[in-house]
């Protein structure tokens, strides 16, 4: 690409190694989750949300189990004021939550700030300022000391309207665009900001350190998190936070490496909205906690209504293809999937105790509200018999031979390539019923009777062409006697009847089902299934579809009259 | 979340420290790029493509610049038997392309794949089969030397039809579900596989480790690589290649670390598409290594154009927040945000040799095909001065004053705020002409005459309610003293008047603007815009609209007659 020479590396490595995070494996505990969906998700919408659609808004964050919600930047804007004061007159906050408010380092705007905050019983109130390079030379026009003078001032303000207003206020410092920042900056402005509001086991203070701008691979943003942690005063009453956006699509890396790094927080957003790329998402990260057996503390069991609510509200869409709420991420159409993921869902059956380790699931997509039906097993021209057989068994309740199963495949997969569509659990069932269902054309099955105890003779009545005809066997079985009577009346041939069968529970009424597949001179495999309240009768049915099959493809070689 | 305790993490970790890729940084040079569009993406879609649209996102593939390109699973399906046919037959392959083609370890599928490939110049033939605990246990049922020996005999098989065709044949092999097997195991699996092939320099063969089902944190599967790496046979000769899913959302940082560990060579999609949550997006990880200053070797200078082709065949939709490609990507709504791109966009025009760091840009959109219009600022309730005097500038030419943004700034969050919508950048030019230019009552502006040479004494003709009137007075310039006849006519005063001018080109002509802002009695600045082809008439239109407004709000306290 031509214009590559016009880019460098703009980030900072750390002056020192930080890669002890390394020798951690996963995550073991959740982080406290702070959503920022509200302010840093809702100003970076095409319509940022209504007063109302807000409120509602956060009551589901509510509802999933934040306990930590940024709700704004009420001095910039009286639509965030008016809601924050919407949120505190009508005690809209629940004692375990605790709201979060942004504020620049200004005195009438933190002034402002905690006049929005009156009657909140506690906030963590969360001052800002550009710290990177490019917002320094560019944006701000000012020296590393001038910067810092900016931190340390609206430090002082933010603890003085704290001191004078009624609550209960933690303090947050981030020094925003972090990651195009020099790191011994970074660490040189938090410390500065941490000695004026002095932390102590009482009054920890936050330091949420942006990936505003998401600049490197995600193991350095985890060795810069590494860096800070080792080096910030007052270690102990400090809580580190991360707030990674999504630009090189590694959002979701640089939170969980940042967390192996020592930091206990995470600022994020529901499906990762937010500012361009979007923020971290933190339905992901928990969720990836959860496939590892770790509880997130953040309850997303009815996650496809979440999806409902939020993509109501923001007027955005959750990607298809997006981790654990898209449309199609628990769906397989490739035939060798299907039949894994069929098979792996048996053996879970098999063996209720043993840990969830479906082929090509994650987890089980039941846990967070999603359907086997429709979720899966999707079929198209890509799908084979795994796939369509159980469709066909999770919709219908038939189990179908193996053997059957595969050429049923075949005569799906035509449809589907032929239509150029996915087809539906309906349409594969029509498909299965024309096919194979009680086919009674050339010959019908219209009864039968045994006539003895001790042998199996028996008297078929069948109607062909119109005309009821009376066919009369016996064979070393009741089935055999009737296939028979049939091969002897139409003249045909087959061997190696294969036979399965089983009760068909849809709805009040039990039926059996029949499956049969005869070998016909053809080398192939003809297959029929009966349904039928009656066992006997289902078989017979299905012998009949069989029979009838072959009848068609092959022709009768012989009329022969009883 | 309540069954929690059904899992546990179901990877394994090598069996040696292999943390030697921490000590890299980042990825100074591109892999070797291979699309799986046409296979693992095309297999994943709800509505695969035609033969037509395949051939179409072939020809998008080749121009982007994949040397490598997966086009199918020919012996599986006759769609991709006929489309690798007609790739091969009307000779659509350019010669720096190599096709690759997908098999099982089966005889039939094997003979039919090189059957497939009659013809072609060179391919790559890739033999998989399942490796993992839970395939081997629930789907195959097999030992790990009964899974062994089904990849060694698919390599001997494989092997011997390459050696009866005609044709420049490359081996690859994939541990399918790698990252649900025991290292160990993987790699006794695949250096058996190469103990068949015997790499050598002539005869590189490339082993695929695919994260199947992203199971692990990214470190994890960077190290998983490194131990593969480090401790496979024939290691000149072999190249490993990575093929990642996205299911934990970290399919790009899975590729970027395992690269760090070794591998050259990555399998992908445009745009992520594939399988469930989708294979890695080749066009993030290709521009994260721009933004570093690193050519990928594919372009994708017109990503908007690639975009259309891509969502039109494969009927997916790019998110809006995707990186690079999404929508919203670059925009800022956020008041603050538009301030700091502006001030470095205009950095960067005044030094234009300096690398890029406009801030919130990680790179320029301009780089690869996207609009500043439209892409970068946008206006609505969160946006602020910054924005709405860029959006003025770039579509208008209009550079208003500093303080008159700040003002027009409210004046655009009002209409924004009440319509509760986006505002487009020809109604914000309608705001700001409906408010500020050429505003003609309840006085307005005919002429002017300068009658002397050695003052400015001035004759000013204007119409007020209909009646044309002629206005006289003295000043220490032009503008000053038609500003003191109109205070004197309209008995009104007004301080601090301020001026700016500059050159609007927009089409053929080339008109002046001037901006006037006068401070009433009330202590509000009344900003006025006149936009005229004469630079003197422009400043005192824009005289009269301040002053228009000014009697508009404050009303004339008296009315006096010339």
């Amino acid at each position: 690409m031509k214009n590559v020479s016009k880019y460098e590396r703009g980030y900072f490595t750390p002056p020192v190694k930080s890669t002890k995070w390394m020798e951690k494996e996963y995550i073991d505990a959740p982080p406290t989750w702070c959503s920022v969906d509200l302010r840093d998700g809702n100003q970076a919408l095409i319509i940022p949300m209504s007063l109302e659609e807000k409120l509602e808004y956060f009551q589901l964050l509510v509802d999933v189990g934040f306990k930590e919600i940024e709700v704004g930047f009420p001095a910039a804007s009286e639509t965030e004021y008016a809601f924050l004061r919407a949120l505190i007159e009508q005690n809209l906050i629940p004692d375990d939550v605790t709201i979060q408010v942004l504020t620049q380092s200004r005195d009438h705007i933190i002034e402002k700030t905690f006049e929005a905050l009156r009657g909140a019983k506690k906030a963590v109130v969360h001052l800002y300022n550009s710290t990177s390079v490019a917002q320094r030379e560019q944006v701000f026009r000012k020296t590393e000391e001038e910067i810092i003078k900016i931190a340390v001032s609206g430090a002082k303000l933010v603890q003085k309207y704290a001191e004078k207003t009624e609550g209960n206020f933690q303090f947050q410092y981030s020094p925003e665009s972090f990651t195009g920042t020099e790191m011994e900056f970074a660490l040189e402005i938090c410390n500065r900001v941490l000695d004026v509001w002095q932390p102590s086991e009482n009054n920890k203070v936050i330091i949420n350190l942006p990936a505003t701008v998401s600049m490197s691979m995600p193991h350095v943003y985890a060795s810069q998190i590494e860096y800070m942690i080792d080096h910030l005063h007052y270690s102990d009453n400090v809580i580190v936070s991360l707030h990674p956006h999504n630009d090189r699509g590694t959002g979701v890396a640089d939170a969980e490496l940042g967390m192996l790094a020592g930091a206990k927080r995470v600022e994020g957003t529901l499906f990762g909205n937010g500012e361009r790329t979007g923020n971290v998402d933190i339905v992901t990260l928990a969720l990836n906690m959860y496939s590892h057996g770790i509880d997130p503390k953040l309850n997303f069991e009815k996650l496809p209504e979440i999806k409902k609510i939020y993509e109501r509200l923001t007027r955005m869409q959750v990607s298809q293809r997006h981790p654990y709420g898209g449309e199609l991420v628990f769906t397989a159409f490739s035939g060798s999937h299907q039949d894994a993921i069929a098979k792996g869902m048996n053996y879970k059956e098999e063996k209720p105790e043993s840990k969830w380790s479906v082929p090509y699931l994650l987890i089980d997509p039941k846990d967070i509200g999603r359907e086997y039906e429709g979720d899966i097993i999707r079929i198209n021209s890509q799908s084979g018999k795994g796939g369509i057989g159980y469709i066909l068994k999770q919709h219908y309740g038939l189990e179908l031979p193996l053997e059957m199963r595969e050429s049923f495949g075949y005569a799906v997969k035509d449809v589907s390539d032929k239509n150029h569509q996915e087809l539906q659990p309906a349409q594969i069932h029509d498909i299965f019923t024309e096919n194979y269902v009680n086919i009674s054309s050339p010959i019908e099955f219209l009864g039968y009777k045994f006539m003895n105890f001790d042998d199996y003779k028996t008297i078929v009545h069948v109607r062909e062409n119109g005309v009821d005809r009376v066919l009369e066997a016996t064979g070393n079985g009741r089935l055999d006697a009737i296939s028979q009577a049939l091969q002897a009346h139409l003249g045909i041939e087959y061997t190696n009847l294969i036979y399965k069968e089983h009760a068909l529970e849809s709805g009040s009424e039990s039926r059996a089902v029949s499956y049969v597949g005869v070998t016909a001179k053809d080398n192939q495999v003809y297959w029929g299934c009966g349904i039928d309240p009656d066992i006997m009768t289902s078989s017979v049915k299905a012998l009949f579809s069989s029979v009838n099959k072959i009848v068609k493809v092959i022709g009768k070689t012989e009329m022969q009259n009883s």
